[in-house]
């Protein structure tokens, strides 16, 4: 949650974070975008995230579903169907093996790290896009994002950020934030993997460890030039 | 909770962050100040708060409320109220619309985050001063600190500062713990607020963004000295 | 949860961090080891850490009990103990107070920090492991990691580590990551507290403060070397 908030404020967003089932109509109601992450799901959030998503889902407010370890337990993937069903997310950003599971796979989850690569999830990417109606983002050494159609490629990112906790967590909060400005949300979705991708290019670069990466990271984030990182995609 | 803890840590004090409503009452009675911070509630947390505060208020130790969200749901609202109603704290720490909302006025919130001028606030904040019998702390880009008679202010402060998660929810620990040891609660919490806004100048002076902004910010907490900081009390 | 995660990472592990009783036995289940933290416990995460524990002890899988905050509450202590009698921790990991609390004695505990040095611990950390059947291993300025009969002490570490929080939860999963690869618990025990005290100790070398203090361990756990780790160990 620390890293999830640090990096939206850096790049100029204003988050709120709530667990709470009676205040998520009127939260959602005065979001431009909703982020829900099953990471640390129990009975009682798994109502408030339902009500967060109907209630984007009806209003018409873009919202991320952030899938995180569907496939290691059966209520991590029955929530993650659920809400896909009932409430119709914008994107689902997920890892390889997340994306997999919930496009029906059988996969062999190793937790919440994913033991598959971002190449062998695309045709289930497409598949999950198709049948759902979000566009689906998969990160991993190449992020893949689709709407089932279209297939944008990034190849930004360092091999340091896996070994951060919550990175992919973060991939989906800024997510959240591009696609509630952006127009083109496939676009949106697809630079906001850029942005992670090249910040954590850069604090790689100066990082002594992962404790610092993380510190350089948050701090690419908030000083990050968009023209300036438009030069510095790679596909 | 993380930032809380540690910056409690850097300036000596020995935090313990519970959730739970049986061991409320047992863990006030070993604590010299209580900090109540409504950012995540639920409706088994607010049981502990609840309890929390009455045991602080029974047994006479000091407490600070942080309202966080009030304005933004009719429960973080009405969940404030009642603890000021019932168990009266010792301080009121918020921002200005937190504390516009909490005198009466009727403000458009966006969410945690202020919309309102910490300046706007210090009628509301005399108000709700008087009205409770707390002492209220506004912060903004000057902090005010009212018994609802005397109004300190302090000027110190860096606009990073309001770029770094639960650094609002950092100034309400910080108050309990000053609170807990200084007899002119006045003028401990608004100490609180000036070693919060220099340690922020300072961390600034060095931060390459916001993530090195977090980490000079509690390097400094941890190694400051309290002549050299009250020669740099801005006013 | 943050730091602990990122400690994980850093020294090459795969966390996975639930609160959910429904899933705890196939989480379990798919670990190579369970790390039952009992440092913000409701009684909802109570029943989802039983079950853990249990599944733990039927699969056969090494666990690691931290008692945070044993005798600062009576939950606390009560939970700690049930999960022992019933459960049979591999590693029960604390400081000294909550160490001579589970053995029985009477102290004054102050909360999570302890009032006790871990010398003082030695006797109850042999009979609780003797009664338990668990590899005891107290933290202090001296780490001592006893099965009840042998007694290893490890003399790294430095005064800042106790000023960060969740440096005691930190020993106890990077513990809980080595008694998963190494065949002698004890041994493994013991090596993951010389690594947390070496680590600190060369990032107290660099620090400037509490808050550079923990990127500097969290760069050393990244970035260690098994062998000139071995070379730094003080008895």
């Amino acid at each position: 949650m620390g890293i999830n908030a640090n990096a939206l404020l850096a790049i100029g967003a204003s988050p709120l974070m709530s667990f709470c089932p009676e205040e998520m109509e009127e939260i959602v109601s005065i979001s431009s975008a909703l982020v829900v992450n099953i990471g640390c799901l129990d009975r009682h959030e798994i109502e408030g995230m339902k009500i967060a998503a109907a209630t984007a889902d009806r209003l018409g407010r873009p919202w991320v579903l952030d899938p995180v370890g569907a496939g290691a337990s059966r209520i991590r993937t029955e929530t993650s169907l659920t809400l896909i069903r009932d409430s119709h997310p914008t994107v689902i950003r997920g890892n390889a093996s997340e994306i997999m599971c919930l496009a029906g796979q059988q996969i062999k989850s190793r937790g919440v790290d994913t033991s598959a690569l971002s190449s062998d999830a695309v045709e289930s990417a497409k598949a999950l896009a198709l049948a759902s109606g979000a566009i689906v983002s998969v990160s991993g050494p190449v992020d893949y994002i689709t709407d089932g159609v279209r297939v944008e490629k990034i190849g930004n990112g360092h091999p340091l950020m896996a070994r951060i906790t919550a990175m992919g967590c973060t991939a989906s909060v800024v997510t959240g934030a591009f696609i509630a400005v952006g127009e083109d949300r496939l676009l949106a979705a697809r630079n906001a993997m850029a942005v992670m991708g090249i910040a954590g290019e850069r604090a790689a670069a100066r990082a002594a460890g992962t404790g610092s990466m993380e510190m350089h990271f948050i701090d690419e984030l908030s000083t990050y030039d968009p023209a300036d990182y438009a030069k510095a995609i790679k596909i």
